[in-house]
């Protein structure tokens, strides 16, 4: 089967915008097994798109469109359609009621302007749209299946979601029954872990491999779609593969469910019924920023001292001043007391800290830029540790110093568990 | 001039990452006066490839084309686009020696592998590649300049920002003298921003509007690529249209130099010598993290007391114990103490607190998802407001309100810029 994504609307081809609607229905119909063939991306020109359609609809079986449907003069998908298809628009009753219903509820009048977004290509279907005011709409053209969606993510996300993937497993025959498993890596890059799995396919030749990047994590997404294997055998099966997978990375493996670090972190302290408090220098903020990120996250996460200056680190964190005199800010001893001040003021359980050189500039010989010492205290325990990463960008430095800090943390929350 | 953009690589249509390289190009182009008729994007296949180059071979004047010009078995864009001009490949020298000079001067050997990426159409002249192994390539094909480069976009930005854009510049008579100017909004979508100036083609023929939404913040710039205007009429051109967007916008502009909020900020504190410290509830370290985002921010930013408990905010940043309970941890009286408390515990000039509801659970009748007490305090004042948002979201909550925080510091410091 072939697959075919347009993508239509001026912002994208003034670089206004980056085209992450394309980027999520590639991902979504390889989940469901069919392999896009090509993207294209054209601006809000009837004539351009139309014979795009046309074209399209001789060598492709199905084209997702986005963007176009809205009430203004350049929304121009529709009547593109219709030229496409060799169609009269014409005001289609199930989209008008659907659009007076949703107007209703959101309590606006519905004006001649948005009526114009209910006038479809005589022989196209509405989809509605549960979170806008444009109808989505399907449409046989020549050999291919046309589905029209909004080009605002949101809306185009849940449309696709909940009532066009449907069509698409019921109109050719697909599996419904997708087993995804997902598990998150920290300490290896994305090229390194395709490496390390370049034997996968081999082995199970029922799954796929998928990465995705977020610096410094990877998420490794297992895939199997196949409509005829028993469910149960099915589920062995990608267990099996999950398995490998985990036995060729080792302890590199930070989450098998695939969670962030963050939230991997979050799910250990609330099992362990344990709160946590943090200390940030070079960090400034961002490990705090990531727990806070969590919905829930109060039920644990007591306190950050974002201390910059040696001063906050001293009245604040109660970093003794000999320390930092004598050995400077970024030293493990100082990393050691902002963890234990940090602990102490806010009354946890666990606390860790951070404090280094995120650069670009700061760098020493003897402090270089992506040094970080780490500090982690508990109530029986506490260590301080130096690293040193190679990245010469600010932003790149705070995302593995913060990383790091936390995975510290997680190790030892783990090694709790595993003891009686 | 037509302009079309070819994007190769199966990881952009499995969805395993977004193509930021064509919007980039899209921006980049449309900044020098050229506007992009389509993007296209397909995968490693030597005859997809080299049947879309063909294709747009007769089409266009212009294609940029990125990837598939490393050593490995899928990198194959060189040979399709031999394929599609009828030409075999060759050995290119000029390729093969900056290869070698690059390899030495990285410390590797060069492998036969690598040598294939030296392998070029006769016809195509070698571009360069500072920071990578690939070099790219140009060649016309039919009415077509194609210009291959690679798929990484570090690589590719810079051979297209250093080497590119001058000998389109050349080749094209365009213009070399375009000025740019940028300013950023708060407080005001996308749209709304788009339809307060929608006269400004109308008044300003000669330049172009662009948009850039950073949640909250919009950006705005104005562009102006005439070859033959004079170069002091230009500029005084591009600034009256500049307070002309200005007039319309009014207290909107948060920065007439482009700026972040964090950045605008930044550089007022620097300005005026001023020192600043934080008190972050629901924004949860997002503030800070935003300010220590900036390289030198340690001259100014000294702490953010990320308290998530009460007994945080009480042991901490001295809140009282009976405002808590009787007002509650969201309350404006809560919120100023915040305030004044890091300042003092900091013994910075100013500082700033939030405390609120970021959802998506936590909301109540009285105290909403969405609700926030600002507070702001320095050695003479202090004061807090409430605000309420409508964002069902966590993340857009916590941004809006870590802008809005920074905003009323920034209206401070403006005011006290224009006192005497």
């Amino acid at each position: 089967m072939r697959a075919y994504i347009l993508s239509t609307g001026d912002e994208v081809l003034l670089g206004d915008i980056v085209d992450t609607n394309s980027s999520f229905l590639c991902r979504s119909l390889k989940d469901m097994g069919i392999e896009v063939d090509k993207i294209i991306a054209v601006g809000d020109s009837v004539d351009t798109i139309s014979a795009n359609i046309k074209d399209i609809s001789f060598k492709s079986d199905i084209c997702l469109v986005t963007g176009g449907l809205g009430p203004t003069k350049d929304d121009l998908t529709a009547l593109a359609c219709g030229k496409a298809a060799d169609q009269a628009l014409e005001l289609n009753m199930q989209a008008l009621g659907f659009m007076k219903s949703y107007f209703k509820k959101a309590g606006f009048q519905l004006t001649k302007e948005n009526e114009k977004q209910a006038m479809l290509p005589i022989n196209a279907k509405m989809i509605i749209n549960d979170n806008g005011t444009a109808p989505g709409f399907y449409i046989k053209i020549n050999r291919c299946l046309f589905f029209f969606m909004p080009g605002v993510p949101l809306e185009m996300k849940l449309m696709f979601e909940y009532q066009i993937k449907n069509m698409l497993i019921n109109k050719f025959n697909l599996s419904d029954k997708i087993l995804i498993e997902r598990l998150t890596v920290f300490g290896l890059g994305e090229s390194k872990v395709g490496f390390l799995l370049k034997e996968f396919e081999n082995s199970y030749p029922a799954m796929r491999l998928g990465f995705r990047a977020d610096f410094p994590i990877v998420e490794v997404k297992i895939v199997m779609s196949d409509s005829n294997m028993d469910k149960n055998k099915a589920l062995s099966q990608i267990k099996d593969a999950k398995l490998w997978v985990i036995g060729q990375l080792e302890k590199k493996v930070i989450s098998t469910k695939g969670l962030s670090i963050a939230q991997e972190v979050g799910c250990l302290l609330t099992q362990q019924n344990k709160t946590l408090a943090i200390a940030e220098s070079c960090t400034g903020g961002m490990i705090a920023n990531m727990m806070t990120d969590i919905d829930g996250s109060s039920d644990y996460f007591l306190f950050s001292g974002v201390t910059y200056s040696n001063d906050a680190k001293i009245n604040i964190l109660n970093v003794q001043k000999k320390t930092i005199i004598n050995h400077g800010a970024v030293h493990e001893q100082t990393a050691l007391e902002m963890a234990q001040g940090a602990r102490k003021k806010a009354g946890a359980d666990f606390a860790i800290s951070t404090t280094g050189i995120a650069g670009p500039t700061g760098g020493t010989k003897a402090r270089p830029v992506g040094m970080v010492c780490i500090g982690i205290a508990g109530a029986d325990f506490s260590k301080a540790k130096t690293y040193k990463f190679s990245f010469d960008d600010r932003l790149l430095n705070k995302k593995m110093f913060a990383a790091m800090a936390l995975e510290l943390l997680r190790r030892h929350l783990v090694n709790l568990e595993k003891k009686p």
